[in-house]
């Protein structure tokens, strides 16, 4: 997860990572050289007293979260802990006041909260008109087993699938439901697979809600196929859900209409999220800015808009004439045109 | 578009919009000032001459991109040309000179091949292991027609659905099968609504590869239900697909396996793609950053994780005894608990 | 759901419907008349004394079940009482008792364990060697509430949705698990449209398995959007749902394989059901027997073929050519040419 | 195929199957077997001199067809040949005149066109009122090659792929498209895989119908990830389309709503077919005749209706208190009480 979170920040504009720690230095040498990071260390203390850092990202294991944190408030630097960001409410007590007192941020990664497709799906809820009053959501978050061997160690990792996932389950539930408190909480757990040894690999909750709304989740270690995660909301006039990884996107329902859906916006819909980026528009005007800039080649070029023009005017021949119409060769065998350096001027 | 391309460099950390042109002073003033920039005018010439400015984008009705992105070139500036480029393959190899002769970029609009979904085809098409030689592409453009009236006025437009959206079909299609020469081209166009005047709405391309693959494109103005772009690549050991509204989703499937699908890879898969921002990684990561250099609130604070914690206390209490927990309600009806402001110390 | 039923029984072979029954005569007119029934009836006492009688199907509001089915066991006619079966698990009993003793059957409404596609879930689960231990089922039953007037009327319909969709849910639930034994249930229920009144109208069951399994069946009349009924099995190395409406589609995984999967049967699979009437068989060879014995003409003549094989000779011509072919119009501008009727010989 | 026909009319109830022919006879033995046909043989004559028989299905390698159908029409029995009817449009004029002048039934297996979900789409199409005019027709016909050696030996199979599924392709777009007459036809093959010797595998039509409608049939025997069938029509105000088996039934759009669609009708809708069998009515019902009639015992039995009541009774008491309800065990273990063979009467 720290290569993940260094991936992040090493395209923010106005962040620099300034720092790899790691008890493994293997590890930490190779994370810092992808990242061209100077300072590699195993020490904590070394990196609290760096006065360069005013972030620090803990990834270690669970129940190191705490702890770790803690040292790095007082230490005056801002934090983010990787989920679960301790392993009681009271020790998350314990770090809330002390970022308090000491005006710091405290951030927990809760990242599914943050994911465009599921922001998508929160927005469409919270449109009242459409969507009338949210009374059920379901959240599933099931993957085949964590990677990391300390996380089926509970001296570790503090708890079993219900902690390591039912935080993302429990957060995802909360958000989408706008908030409301949870007034009752009645789960059950299972250990399916031997291979989780001493604590649950799947787990259901159900949470009942001060404003009388109803939460599902379901958590599991022990699921063939693949990661599920995915949400669904039931409004009083609308519906809304949506599946991470399994393809499909957010699907919806209003009889009124989403205001935000772009057309058609009445009965199911399936609202696209981030347009501008999955249109490419990020992406391809990203490259011109790198292309001006730095003479990096596009990764598509002009001479591809001429190809494709030569295409469309034999095109336009053969619907007008409904006769198929051969393409002269490239010359040289390769789309781009000696023409083009040699050749005619325009205007 | 403008709007579109001003949103996309207005957030890259090494561009600065600079000036908006437009003969609509009361649109450029608009854009201007959602993107707080200070030039504005309808005068191009004026914007060609000011040295502030490298990188002209031109976003004008059709007929007029050669004309203006010339000039821009001979002034000296990089430019970006929307969709389609210009009207003919003529015209195209004409601005390629002027920008080879001095040096400059010359940029075109074809925004879907740089999708993020329809790159996770295209890597997967790419992957010959898995998919073997790629031997039939299926593109499909369609919408509801244009929204902005121009588009109907051949005129202004240069031509009808075959150009507009054919000029998308053809590149998308192209690149999907690896870039190899298009031999032969079969076209039929239709005018289905009364709407569409003196040109085409809807039109199917077939074209024919030099290695013997063949590629379908098929474009529509007059298409009910909301836009359709969707891609489909058969191989000779794989397939790979994408809806790149409807559904959202990948499809790929290969015997042999993806090499680079997460698991399970084999068989019918449905591949993530740009996994770290599609999880809110990049979403909430640069919402730490925010918070710690300008004190924007975390969206999502750790407040919640204290909130979530305990859910997951009451639901470890519930899966233990087998009855349901209450939970006792936060202080003040909030979930923010006063006890934060107060409270124990921790460590 | 007379109609239903008698539709069915209409067009079995050895089935044939005797006498509608209906307080409201009018109703059972129309009926009666639609399946061609001679007695039409408002007093069930004839109907149960009527010896032609065999089987009596009961499809009244569901308060009236038990006593109406009680009577027509006493008379010794076979019963089928749409679900609930009756209102309490002791009415049943004392149904079964009577149905035993007479040696009569006694059978309910449970149609959806009978779905050809639920079957085809089923079949899959229970393909132990794909699919391992079953250790999760989740149920959904939903819609925008009943069309009937009593169905809201407690001292008719017996209760809410807890009874009239539950009833479906848990059945299938523990069909999907194989029958295990129930051992604990805990449930939720809500009123969530002031159109349910008394009862309600959104519930969730947990249920506990005695093979350690969980069972999750929600419920629901205040459902937007459609009636969605699906199915969805965890196993231990493998996983299948179904939506009975939205999709049509089974999907399932396993790593070894599915031995009743069309090929490719590993990994995630899409399987059919029922393919040779999903492929058309059933009807069009039905109509083949209806054409041969009754003259029926056929929905679909080989005029078709004929027409078909025209394309197909125009269509091999021009891939062999690279060109268009053009087709004569057939005489008189209708694909049945009068050569048929006139001309040459065959063989 | 002779099989697949066979399954079909042994479960029609006028019809009954006299006798089995193939040079087979291993083959034949078994199929006679599983039906219980009597006379098996390997002399089509025998069979065309025997008066019982009034209908001959011909499922011979392509090339017999023309050649055994008209010695059927002959001797005077009604003749179901499958796809296709015969190798050239010439031979099937001939096969017409025969039946026409001696006034039998001649019926060709076209069993797509008669398939319950592409009639669905069908019916979709033909509501004009919510579909328009339909003026793009796209069918899809595609799997990993024929299973039959002879397929591939052109002498017997008469062709490719453009003969053996493109016979499909072409009368399902015809079909979807309200049989308009095919103006003009373009195709193209492509020879993908060294398997398929001399013939195309792989092919693509373009049809041009009188109306202006465009037709799309694409056929392959090169297609990894299993069989493929798929329709697409796209209408003036309408589209509808289906996957025949990749699960995803009838998907369709109309602003103005369909006539036969339930709720909800209007925006993107996917529409159920043939529900009453669907909903597992006729399976169920038909399983009442037997028990009544044959005394067969009950798939799914009353006791199972009596476990689910006990479970709704917990779930209700469990939502009333709050509180986890264990259920007593069932008597010896078993779901079936003993209490229902001994106990209490009802009424």
């Amino acid at each position: 997860m720290g290569g993940v979170h260094a991936e992040v920040f090493a395209e923010h504009p106005r962040a620099r990572l300034a720092a790899v720690c790691d008890l493994d230095r293997g590890a930490a040498r190779e994370l810092a050289g992808r990242f061209a990071v100077e300072t590699v260390t195993d020490d904590l203390d070394s990196v609290l007293s760096d006065d360069r850092i005013g972030l620090v990202v803990v990834t270690t294991p669970n129940a190191l979260h705490a702890e770790q944190a803690a040292r790095a408030l007082r230490a005056g630097r801002h934090v983010l802990v990787e989920k679960p960001l301790a392993l009681t409410s009271d020790e998350i007590r314990g770090l809330l006041r002390l970022a308090d007192e000491r005006g710091l941020v405290l951030a927990h990664g809760s990242n599914f909260v943050h994911s465009p497709k599921f922001r998508r799906v929160r927005e469409l809820v919270a449109d009242a008109d459409a969507f009338g009053r949210p009374h059920l959501a379901r959240v599933v978050v099931r993957n085949g087993g964590p990677d990391s061997g300390w996380c089926l160690d509970p001296a570790l990792a503090g708890g079993g699938v219900l902690l390591d996932l039912g935080c993302h389950a429990v957060e995802i539930c909360r958000w989408l439901l706008g908030g409301a408190e949870v007034r009752a909480v009645t789960a059950r757990s299972q250990r399916v697979r031997p291979r989780a040894g001493r604590v649950e690999d799947q787990a259901t909750l159900l949470l009942e809600f001060a404003d009388g709304a109803l939460g599902q989740c379901d958590v599991s270690w022990a699921c063939p196929g693949g990661e599920e995660i995915t949400t669904e909301v039931l409004g009083t006039s609308g519906r809304a859900g949506a599946d991470l990884w399994a393809g499909m996107g957010v699907h919806a329902f209003s009889e009124r209409g989403f205001a935000s859906v772009w057309e058609p916006n009445q009965g199911w819909v399936r609202p696209e999220w981030e347009w501008v980026r999955a249109s490419g528009y990020t992406h391809q005007d990203h490259a011109v800015v790198e292309a001006v800039l730095d003479g990096t080649p596009l990764p598509h070029s002009a001479v591809e808009a001429w190809t494709s023009a030569r295409v469309l005017e034999a095109a336009a021949e053969s619907a007008a004439t409904g006769r198929t119409v051969e393409l002269a060769p490239s010359p040289n065998g390769h789309p781009v045109p000696d023409a083009v350096r040699g050749g005619d001027r325009v205007h």
